[in-house]
């Protein structure tokens, strides 16, 4: 069974993920989006509150399973037996930082391989602190993430 | 009347700044260079320096205005009745950023269109940051600056 | 009054490029789409076909005019009074060249502005010489060229 | 059964190209290395000694097989019933160009995922048309190509 | 005498920068490693820690110094009476950032040439960050910094 | 003694050439400008005419010599036995392919450097291809070839 591990912040869960998400759950038996820990020092949602989101958003996708994980990528991918991470490119910026993870974490375990997927170009602009940007600013956000998200934001901004 | 906003921090305005302004009102009949508040935590100059600072390197230009704003550029830009934002493009890292900015501000408000301007090749490599940088370290920066920010910059460090 | 050029071979013009024929419209006063002549050795359309097709096309924009050149785009920039040019860019490769061309027409007439403008990330992907090329294969290019095109295409093609 | 199609040129096959297949054999429960037909002028290696030599090259590979096509990638891939295209990325040039024709290849055919791996960077450097010209110039490849391709490419010069 | 300055935080030096002292050494009768001071605000190792690691790397090296500099690199240069800055390439968003420091200081001292040099391909994605990174989380970093910079890693993060 | 050879077209040198050719004299004891036989099928000036232009030009450069050389690179410098090639940059799609070159040269000969250096910011815009491509639609070139260049492409085009 291929399985793929998507790993980011996810704070929150943008379009342009759940784009990815669906994408490579048609190339693969199964994909862990994998919630890092500890990695914004003031995120908007806990780690809790983002896999509560995640959750949310890709329970209609039956090969698609939520986790979190703390320290290095590499690590995680081991303890679990996966041989496949999975990035998103927006941009050639992107391209540069994510090539030189990719590599780093080839070097670190020869046996995992990172495939990189084309985010929709109608995506191609957002990223999760644009939208907290937008949103703080009081910026229309509807169609950058998903609903769930949506609604758990105004909720969070109001308390 | 074909009106545009050149936004910025402008902490303190460049000659690579000035090479835009002086660009964009030849091209349009009114350009509001608009300074955004709050955008850096310990800036230079704050938003009435910067704007002095403007209102002087810019006299000799009849149909350029100088203001401030904060919040959304789009809802800045609405509220004018605005719907260019000119903005200069020095290098690729410039590129993405920009672009990214401009389809998410298109996506907030698709009446609104960013139009790229070339800076002169002479100031490709000029900054706000490292200007000031150059500054605290004694570097001379005459010619990377109009004489009356260079100015209000020995005032500022010699108080 | 703002006056701008739209030069290219247009051979045959996209959606892609209708796309920055009307975002200029709106910007400038007149835009001239200027087509270039011989630039490309085995045009699939010649340049009258080409004038032809970008006039049914932007028949609805009254401040859209069409015309050819030859020769270096500042010299017919200059012999109309023109000081705008606009470009468009969708990625990394065209900023480059772009970015080339419009300082060199700018040494050859410091008078000469260029102005770029960004292609909707739908059509970030298009160009004519892909279009042509999916077309020869049989691809379906329908929604990348404007209907008038695609029917001269099959009736080119056809003959 | 996850199947991909990497398809290319292999005007010859390099240890880049080489070092991509295998990466991904490990990904897929099948891949098709798709020769395109035409593609090239003067090929150095026709179609059917280009896949001769990949079949060589890729024997101890069992989930690996070789095929060629023409036309369009997408209708190849349709036809074929597979879902994903594999790409092996270098540079910032390889990735603007590849992102296009992947942009492409998903509006000519939404269900076709383009799945980009990277190369090993030591063979970052590495394409068909540059080994092609060093050996013309009498340089040492050894390294550059399978053993199986260098053999070929002395055989077919001293012919 | 040709002589080259090699500057940067070296926090710590990685087999990467060693790559680059060992071919500048080969290029210039001296290149001095210089230390920046104060660039960093919470570094691993002390400027007189960087120093001494780097002489202990360099031992082997006889036309290689180690020094450090604080303030202005240029100002730093002309006291030596260097007219040579040594930087090392990476990837484009190195070159990006370097073309644009080596425009600054070729505008502050018209006398000083910057030299890039192009690191080894197997050290494309190393930097000190990302090494101290994947260090804390007790990831392997033998072979991405000479033995000695292991050694006294370890024994800082025991104390 | 530290030699380099700055090698290339030169059909014609541009003062872009002259700038990197200046700035490498200062750096190396000598510097060997060499043109490369064969690699463009229609020039404008042949090989010895090449020769002349950049004796012409750099006559005033006693630690400049000029040469030609046919086939690989690599192999002239080992014959010479020099160490080091120069190579200007001016943006990221030269930074790119000059990479890969210079990689597949180290690859080819391991005792050789690729040194880079910055060309002017004014002549970033500059290539042989593009004056030869101005000065054929009769666009001013002063400026941007050596005053004898500019007599010799009169003198060629006038017979």
């Amino acid at each position: 069974m291929k399985i793929a591990v998507y790993p980011g912040s996810f704070d929150p869960v943008t379009n342009g993920h759940l784009d990815i998400i669906k994408r490579s759950a048609k190339l693969f038996d199964k994909v862990i989006v994998a919630v890092l820990h500890n990695q914004s020092k003031n995120p908007l949602f806990d780690v809790k509150e983002r896999l509560d989101l995640l959750k949310q958003v890709t329970e209609e996708l039956p090969n698609v399973e939520v986790d979190c994980f703390s320290g290095l990528l590499v690590d995680y991918v081991n303890q679990k037996g996966i041989h496949s991470i999975v990035k998103g490119l927006r941009a050639v910026s992107d391209f540069e930082y994510e090539f030189q993870m990719a590599l780093m974490n080839r070097k670190l375990n020869a046996d995992v391989e990172t495939v990189f997927m084309m985010t929709s170009s109608e995506y191609s602009y957002l990223s999760s602190s644009l939208v907290k940007e937008v949103f703080k600013f009081k910026g229309c956000i509807k169609g950058l993430v998903p609903d769930e998200v949506l609604a758990a934001m105004i909720k969070k901004y109001r308390e």
